[in-house]
């Protein structure tokens, strides 16, 4: 029997506690740190060690992986006070399951390398849902030498595992999926509340049009779960703001305009600046079109 | 064995002509009229008859298909000289699959309903491919005892026929297709343009994301098109523009402001505003984005 790599696993939120679950139950030995270490706890009954620092999480093992919040997060796991990167060995590899800015994943690949540790930018889509039934995509920016030796770990946690090009190329990649998901729900928002105004079944509207050339992922799941009035998430607003101003940096550097995108900002924003909205999931976009369709002019 | 009742079919376009063909295949005894005899061939020579007017055209049949362009066009042909409003007998019905507005629907069930003429609106889609395959989705409006006697014609010519409701139902759910397909392609364009300027492998892209949820058929189907640089219409952006018009009016009577649709309207402008763009598929929405990219201030 072969000794499986050492895993470290850092940022025990929605995402990451069901995927560090994945890999101590494929038997790797896991090192885990999180901030608030209520979260570790079904892991530590199953067999993970806990750690008070990432320093302390990621000595002695092969590899470290990551699963914060945003770019800051990141850094600060790896070069903050008690960061990774002081007691990582020589040959380990650092996978970044955060979505952060593809500049961020290389500042993260460029600082690391001196020591001669690698890092794979490896952002991941697929949800709560995904991380559970280890069935995410994940896609990979980074050197393919890294890439094969992570792979079979990678596996472990998605069902699509995919190399697409050097560091941050994970990370553009992601950009391209949440640009999709932000426009994708425009088109939900606004084609439910016509079919809505015109006195259309929206079940029944929904189910004629998913299986043409208007339908879409979000219209057959995030459109259903509006004519049911579930504002729930499967992605919250607040994340998904994140990474669209990803997007735009991104945009910005690569001189796109993305108008679009922007909209898509504008109408999240309107979201967010009621009380709790940014905790609920995309599809309440459609609140924005409810408040401008309420729009009253009396007393004003 | 009973006596199919006699379809006559008005426009035999590129939309038409092979919807008419399924009929005369199926036994239907069919009278076929349109703008230019010569799109009439085939059909005449595997034995449908031509008439030189909506009215003659009309004139003994039981049902009338109309298969023709926009608002005026389906008025023209129905109230216009030698319209086939004044040939069709009492008890007879008419079934529109033309894209047009769901006001203009309600206003040819009421000039209609003097004469005893039923009025269906069975707006389509799954454009000329699912034409050809008898595979459109056919969405009528009107009333129901109409919709159930014509049921089996229209189960001829589609895969997927749902009456969703009164007159004009048809068209306000094809509008909702319509902003679907609109926003799902600008989704599609600015992914793409990352994608790209990033570095990434398109092909690769489009396949990596399209299980996910960013998923469409837009991006499965029309952003493979574009990573092989077809722009070759699948939905040519001139009646697009047309479908989005109606949108608009829709939207403006029940008072739902649609910005992202908007957009999508001066995206496709922009590219109308080249000699031939009109005429190019709905994916050629990329070249406003290619040209926003390549700007240049020099010289100005």
């Amino acid at each position: 029997m072969v000794d499986l790599p050492a895993i470290a696993f850092v940022g025990l939120g929605i995402m990451g506690r069901p995927m560090a679950g994945h890999l101590l139950h494929a038997g790797y030995p896991l090192h885990v740190f999180s901030r608030t270490r209520s979260k570790a706890e079904t892991l530590l009954a199953a067999g993970a060690t806990w750690f008070d620092s990432p320093a302390a999480c990621a000595a002695g093992a092969d590899v470290l992986i990551t699963c914060v919040t945003d770019t800051p997060d990141v850094l600060d796991v790896l070069f903050g006070v008690n960061g990774a990167a002081g007691s990582l060995s020589r040959g380990s590899c650092v996978v970044d399951t955060s979505t952060i800015a593809p500049s961020g994943a290389r500042q993260c690949t460029e600082r690391l390398s001196a020591a001669g540790v690698d890092f794979l930018d490896a952002p991941v889509t697929g949800g709560e849902i995904g991380a559970q039934n280890a069935t995410l995509t994940i896609m990979v920016g980074g050197p393919g030498a890294a890439f094969e030796r992570v792979r079979p770990i990678l596996a472990t946690l998605g069902k699509t595992v995919v190399h697409v090009g050097p560091s941050g190329a994970g990370q553009a990649l992601k950009a391209c999926n949440q640009i999709l998901c932000a426009l994708n729900m425009i088109g939900v928002c606004e084609a439910l509340m016509l079919a809505r105004e015109a006195g259309l079944d929206a079940r029944q509207a929904i189910e004629t049009l998913a299986g043409g050339a208007g339908g879409s992922w979000a219209w057959t799941n995030l459109a259903a779960r509006l004519a049911g009035g579930d504002l729930n998430p499967a992605f919250m607003i607040r994340l998904m703001q994140k990474d669209l101003r990803i997007v735009q940096e991104l945009a910005q550097q690569e001189g796109i305009p993305l108008p679009g995108t922007a909209l898509a900002q504008q109408l999240f924003r309107a979201v967010e600046a009621v009380a709790g909205g940014g905790a609920l999931g995309t599809q309440a976009m459609i609140l924005a079109y409810e408040r401008m369709r309420g729009l009253s002019l009396a007393g004003h």
